[in-house]
């Protein structure tokens, strides 16, 4: 099975910290690199940790607030300067296109290379990108300003047929596409027989969810409904509610409800307020709500 | 006697390395902290190296190639998250106050300070910014695009009147300030004494020039000349001295040669290209030009 994972590159929410970047994460998925959020110093963060910056070629960024995208321009310009050429997809608010552009005007510079902007819109649910690999959904947020998190998700794959059943009722070869996707046999003497009764199911389709910054909301959990791993941010602990409320952040308890609710495999916290020094706090917090549960370490590969 | 020093905060060209940063550096001058150029990354290193951002009140941007820049958006904004009410003075060309606008505009930002630009002017050896602490001068350097070197300046103390000339020559009060500023004496019986006789230096006023980026170019050593610490940039080694001609950036014996003809105190070699990694060997090429060499280190503190 392919590689599906998350590399947590910052996990320090507005402010970094001599051990924690601010947001980025490099998502693996059928051999393509997706890029989530791009806090100053991703760059140095994908270069520590190995990763072939040019091998990313969809950046998705989730809103506006500096800490999640003033490092997009240095590391398009890295991957310039390292002799680019193929195209680069950016999906974001429509303002990081002037953002960027701006400061290539400023700068002199020109890309070797494509910069194709993708706006997100508003509606929560609809496909901001799917291909043969991966399938990417935009989740509306809480937050002070417009913001999107991410469901990446396999794509899935279709159902085999039954070798026994192949035999049995000699299924003919311009039949088998469509059992694949899940029809039901029609047999020469006009007997029915039920898909599963002939098929297995698939390799697992796995998911992933990405949400920060949000506020607690309850309208997120049917979308992210039983993904794999849900990474929900948790700028405070439960005794900075009204802080976390006012700022529209959530709480180490608040992200663990949510994974509860949406019956997700396991919960990552990060987006840590760099008030914290007692990390494992966080982790006491959200296991009283829910069990299986992580705090994001930056340069940490998690699998999916 | 008040420190004076550098430290350096980036040290590699162009792009970041795992242990060199981009352009930065920390001038500690008569109690005050001047920043010199902020590319991506620098508010961590001034953070690493327990440099306290909201001392900052001057920060001088040789130019608008993105590795001297890019960082100062989120230092900036990290001002503005910890509380700064205090104005800021950028000294810069004149493209980076829309760079940071637009920026702030995009990400809703409206810091919490003032933030006062100053735009650089084409002509050497102008005065940027004299005040009682320090005095900087620009330098004209020759890059691909408008760029500007730092002499930075202790301000010139006045001359100490020896205790016993003022008891010799009964010297009035009225008369000290001038005689401090270099004035000769004039006795009651009209004779003239000369200031050197009745006087003993000031503490030396000492400069720093920062000298970056920049092709070999002899039309700075007038103006740069006799300073006790130059910084000047060596992006290469004479292996690729037509490289450093085609990019306007110079070798490390070239500026070993300007250091020489400008009879410096001490040069200290940086901008690095990453791709060398066996850094003596730019000492070893500058030693042959010039003697009191040293290569810039993040994180370390050159004392001047």
């Amino acid at each position: 099975m392919d590689v599906f994972s998350v590399t947590v590159l910052g996990s320090s929410a507005a402010l970094p910290t001599a051990t924690r970047n601010l947001s980025g994460q490099l998502v693996k998925i059928a051999n393509q690199y997706l890029l989530i959020d791009c806090g100053e110093g991703t760059q140095v963060q994908l270069r520590k940790n190995k990763i072939s910056i040019q091998r990313i070629n969809h950046v998705f960024i989730s809103h506006l607030h500096g800490d999640h995208f003033y490092g997009l321009i240095g590391l398009l310009s890295t991957m310039h300067l390292l002799g680019r050429t193929k195209p680069i997809h950016i999906y974001a608010h429509e303002g990081l296109k002037k953002a960027i552009e701006v400061q290539l005007e400023v700068s002199y510079s020109k890309l070797s290379y494509e910069l194709n902007f993708h706006f997100l819109k508003k509606e929560t649910g609809v496909v901001i990108v799917e291909n043969k690999h991966f399938c990417v959904k935009a989740i509306k947020l809480k937050h002070g300003i417009p913001c999107c998190g991410f469901l990446i998700s396999e794509i899935q794959k279709p159902r085999n047929i039954l070798k026994s059943a192949i035999d049995k009722y000699s299924i003919p070869i311009k039949d088998r596409a469509e059992i694949k996707m899940g029809a039901d046999l029609q047999t020469h003497s006009g007997k029915s027989i039920k898909n599963e009764e002939i098929t297995s199911d698939p390799p697992n389709f796995r998911s992933y969810a990405y949400c920060s910054d949000t506020a607690y909301s309850e309208s997120i959990v049917d979308l992210i409904s039983g993904v794999d791993l849900l990474y929900h941010e948790a700028t405070f602990m439960d005794d900075k509610k009204d802080r976390a409320k006012e700022t529209f952040h959530s709480t180490a308890s608040q992200a663990a409800e949510i994974a509860g609710k949406a019956g997700v495999g396991s919960l990552l916290l990060g987006h840590f307020s760099a008030r914290y020094k007692e990390m494992s706090l966080f982790l006491e917090e959200a296991m009283v709500v829910f069990d299986n549960v992580a705090l994001a370490e930056d340069g940490k590969e998690y699998i999916i």
